[in-house]
């Protein structure tokens, strides 16, 4: 049957771990740091591309009938005959947006919406992979931190894979994100602190007690997962990529990710060329940013944006990210949390997509590197929309103000529509 | 390319409007109620199923690449080359969820999950056709009155095609519907009063100042974009219904337009058998039920449910709804707000989808109708989840409390993971 579920893998092309600090080589069982560089051997898995590169090919992709992130299994670090959760994952909507490419001064934009995920963020295509792996291992529990997406969407792929989950947040975290959690049946524990603590609380516990860490930052497999929406904007681009793509960066897992995509792309023939990437963080959480301009390590900041997914101070995966920017001949740029809530409303009105504010700060980015001149006007790009406006209605709520009261009678009625220049609209 | 826009369709197998009260047949031009009846005579689109057989068949379909409802546009009421909004628009997932069947006591279920389309529900497929019908009319304005959905994917929708947006809704409209609708750019009008005062009103100022109408009760070619969530579950179930599919009812449209799915399908000669339709309304917002049971004409109700998207107390579309139901041998059942609460919570930790309490009310009423003996054990059925639960977190917030909050020291989490049996679990 034609179903959102997908038959278990025959093969796995996982060839070693790779440490992007140190260059050490390991074996694919490593599980999540380098043992040489501690906490930040950030550890990147690596493939036998000539032998994908035999069995997958542009043809026999277009010839899956399965539309998921599934449809790249050889491209994902999952093991043979693993067990795949029912709820689907990505083959998101790439959606042509003209008014707002006008708007923003493009030639051509795409917004990806990765809102339109199981759980509403993509978040999911991570969170895909680390219960498969937890499975894979004979974890009844998996566990991490959050500022909200990933918790939810690892809550949810949880519960549709019949593991347990237990969730750090810290106590920024939106309601809805709180409550889509519950629903899902997980045990919450609200950190009374900043991300990174629920972050320290939640690796302890998982040493302490044997759950699985679904921590992206540090758990290699994961970052694989948030690859696959850069493998559907190449496939739904039909190969051509656009010149720019723009991502907005938290932790700095998903520029990784979907700059791995394209170089992937590349490496098997399917692509002539890659397009540049475009990193946007919020003014007050802006640490990878820094390190990107001024080459030096990273610096902890304390964030402070309205952009909850992404204020991230102490980024686990920033070297990752400045890689991906560096390789892709790519740019940063910093964005105000009133350009944020501008794009969010000037998103919505031009195209119908309601991003929520983290989403918005790559629509933002890309605004504000066309007025700088970073970002041609003859361009085209993608801006990758991580996550639903619903997800953070409070936010979306600050950029809009309210509706118009009236009484039943409509008295107001007259007034208002002439105020917004409706009554002589139809006709002219 | 491969994108979530569709090209223009070429031709148009609409044959006539019929009434469904007095069987009268007019052409296609007439726009919305019956002459004769009036505002009662809810009219339903006819189409040339003989031509459309000959150009649309199963395998014709299956090799259609759009993945979306317009994958289905001989059987849309849309003229020759009409412009089609951008959003991408259904092929949502139909995800089977064996632990919620084993809950609720049958052998088989399948989720509809149309809260992953473009604003969030189900509406987006009519709304869809309401923009399209709204431009081939050459209207710049486009208005309705709406407890919510039908409200948000009008406005997105509309956002979409480039069309401006007047909203009517009912004071007791969910704040994340509402910002939805400003995030659109929609002009928002509250009334302080009933959704039957707020139809009122839209009806009037439609009439006064010629905006097209997008109210689905009385459109007869919105409910035929409702329709395609049928042609859907068909299509992924490989042409074998289930022998039952439940979905809840407010104004009656969406069972309509799903069983005339089922009917088509038959017709079309691509289905030997149709599933029996299980209708679902709150216990306090069920008059059609009512008329169901009695056979006698619809009564009136004030509406009282937690399941705001399904609380109207005068459904325009009851005669509709209740000949789906006898058509299909179906039945209907009631539910309360406590087990459409319930269903919340069992439907997001047994499958990983947070449905809206509209949408949870399809469950519950599978449930129940398990538990008194309306549907067998032994049976397969589909409930369509016709919102995201992210659309009304208040609900869901009132179905599932809150979480534990912690200090950043962890001192409180053994005695919390004790309580919740964490501790020993992976061990065992």
């Amino acid at each position: 049957m034609v179903l959102s579920t997908c038959g278990s893998f025959d093969v796995n092309f996982v060839q070693d771990l790779h440490c992007v600090f140190c260059d050490s080589l390991y074996p694919a069982r490593v599980l999540s740091t380098c043992p040489r560089c501690g906490i930040t051997g950030i550890l990147d898995v690596e493939y036998n591309y000539a032998a994908i590169a035999r069995s997958l090919t542009r043809r026999t992709l277009a010839e899956r009938p399965e539309r998921s992130h599934w449809r790249y299994r050889e491209l994902l670090p999952i093991g043979e005959g693993s067990a795949l959760p029912a709820l689907s994952v990505g083959w998101t909507p790439l959606t042509l947006a003209p008014s707002l490419a006008r708007h923003i001064g493009l030639r051509m934009l795409f917004l990806k919406d990765d809102g339109r995920n199981a759980t509403g963020s993509l978040k999911d295509r991570a969170s895909a992979i680390g219960v498969v792996k937890a499975r894979e291992k004979r974890h009844k529990i998996i566990a991490c931190a959050s500022t909200g997406n990933a918790a939810s969407s690892c809550a949810g792929m949880a519960a549709s894979m019949g593991l347990r989950s237990v969730i750090f947040l810290p106590e920024r975290a939106p309601e809805p994100k709180v409550t889509q959690l519950l629903i899902f049946g997980a045990t919450v524990l609200r950190v009374r602190g900043s991300y990174e603590q629920a972050f320290q609380l939640c690796q302890q516990a998982c040493e302490r007690w044997g759950w699985y860490n679904r921590n992206s930052a540090i758990n290699p497999y994961l970052v694989e997962g948030k690859k696959t929406v850069g493998l559907e904007i190449g496939e739904q681009l039909e190969w051509q990529p656009t010149d720019w793509v723009a991502v907005s960066v938290g932790d700095g897992c998903t520029i990784a990710g979907v700059w791995k995509a394209f170089r992937e792309m590349k490496a098997l023939g399917w692509m002539a060329r890659t397009p540049r990437m475009l990193g946007v963080q919020a003014e007050g959480a802006a640490p990878i940013t820094t390190a990107f301009r001024t080459g030096a390590p990273l610096e902890p900041i304390e964030p402070h944006t309205i952009a909850d997914s992404i204020a991230v101070g102490v980024p686990r995966n920033w070297k990752k990210a400045v890689l991906a920017i560096q390789e892709s001949d790519g740019a940063m740029v910093n964005v105000s949390d009133d350009e944020i809530l501008d794009a969010m409303r000037y998103t919505g009105r031009l195209s119908g997509i309601f991003a929520e504010p983290a989403a918005a700060t790559a629509v933002a980015g890309l605004r504000r590197a066309v007025a700088e001149g970073t970002v041609g006007r003859r361009a085209s790009a993608v801006a990758v929309i991580t996550g639903n406006g619903l997800k953070d209605v409070r936010s979306a709520s600050a950029a809009v103000g309210t509706p118009f009261d009236i009484s039943p009678d409509g008295a107001e009625l007259q007034n208002i529509l002439q105020a917004k220049d409706l009554i002589m609209a139809e006709a002219s």
